[in-house]
């Protein structure tokens, strides 16, 4: 199971490929597929692969971060070729669902288009709002810091994820993310000139359309409350 | 103490300005201050006026989303007109700090940019993202939901803040929202240009910077963890 940032995989694949026992199967939990599933193709001819994403964790990074219920109610993605081994799927699968996830397949294209917006997407914003936060001339970083409470500090949380594996997944995902950036900077610059015009109506409507999905969220145990009791923060 | 949406502020201050009892301290809780602070004074000349805005909340609205611990070690601002009575300023933060609050005092024009970068904006993109991801054609809604836990859902918690309240936000503090968010905007740009580019470097550089934020939030307790601890989420 490689554990790296998307960008490493496929040299760390090809490094392990001579020592592999026969019957083996590779498995991985990076965050985008398409390119994961295409270099652990190239560089384990032969072996048995099933490229995972497990869409669960925390801001923190390594063998240190994990806890008990990482994965208790999550979803973990698996993206094999169509033509793989449906016993080794099923062993991965497995796998997972004894840390308690729930098991999904799709393409691996299909995954990173959904990722793109629940999670590549979402980190980006945050890495930059932060960054402008912290620019400001006329607003002390003290500031920023203080009243972070009233929605900065959500942010804050996922700006701190790990800087190589995002840089990673924005390399490698970088037509579905640079899509969907655009249709989310469209969808900011109507807010942007309603606000401009003084369109409080428009306003309305659109903040109020938003609702009915964090309600399905918490409907469906994939909000932050039961699941992750217990641990440090999220 | 006037608890409504900042825009009705001015209009529910001049409903009661006939039956306000001698030496009364009117004061309120809206999240912008400039313009609220010169509603209240038009509404009520020779009234002792302290516009106040506690800095915490969920994104539920309301007598009921209130809970005891809602503003322990959470910052109130008062910002006060610089000929107020200082008695009047020192009763509302003692009423503030009885609750838990530490209290600030600024100029309504410098809160107004401060909790445009620190509150404003961070919910302006997540009503934003949450409506973009609503809108794609080949991403279903289903999907958006159930991968919601890879960073998605801290943004929809504050997407489903009361639509009224924030309406009035944007409207009474348009000139700071707009600033900070072109800013945001630039520094986006840059973001997606690296992406594009695939310029490694400076995805990686602008990655690492805004981890020292995260680190003073948690250190200075204004992180999500110890003090909300037993409420539905945040």
């Amino acid at each position: 199971m490689l554990c790296v940032p998307v960008g490493a995989i496929g040299a760390v694949a090809a490094e392990l490929a001579p020592d592999l026992p026969e019957g083996v199967i590779v498995t991985d939990v990076g965050s985008s597929k398409a390119s994961v599933a295409q270099a652990l193709a190239e560089a384990l001819p032969g072996v048995a692969v099933v490229p995972a994403h497990p869409v669960a964790g925390t801001e923190r990074s390594g063998p240190e971060a994990g806890f008990a219920t990482l994965f208790r109610n999550r979803w973990c993605i698996l993206t094999p070729a169509e033509d793989a081994d449906p016993v080794a799927v099923e062993r991965v699968a497995e796998f997972w669902r004894r840390l308690g996830a729930d098991i999904e397949q799709m393409a691996p294209e299909h995954h990173d288009r959904v990722l793109a917006v629940t999670s590549h997407l979402p980190h980006l914003i945050a890495y930059t709002i932060v960054g402008t936060a912290s620019d400001l001339e006329e607003v002390t970083q003290s500031e920023v810091i203080k009243y972070s409470a009233g929605g900065f500090r959500d942010f804050t949380r996922i700006a701190a994820s790990d800087p190589t594996m995002w840089r990673d997944v924005f390399l490698n995902n970088r037509e579905a993310v640079l899509d969907m950036l655009q249709r989310f900077s469209e969808d900011l610059s109507a807010l942007q000139r309603a606000i401009r015009w003084g369109q409080g109506d428009e306003l309305f409507d659109r903040f109020t359309r938003t609702r009915a999905i964090r309600r399905s969220i918490v409907e469906q145990g994939q909000d932050d409350a039961r699941a992750d009791f217990g641990r440090s923060h999220e």
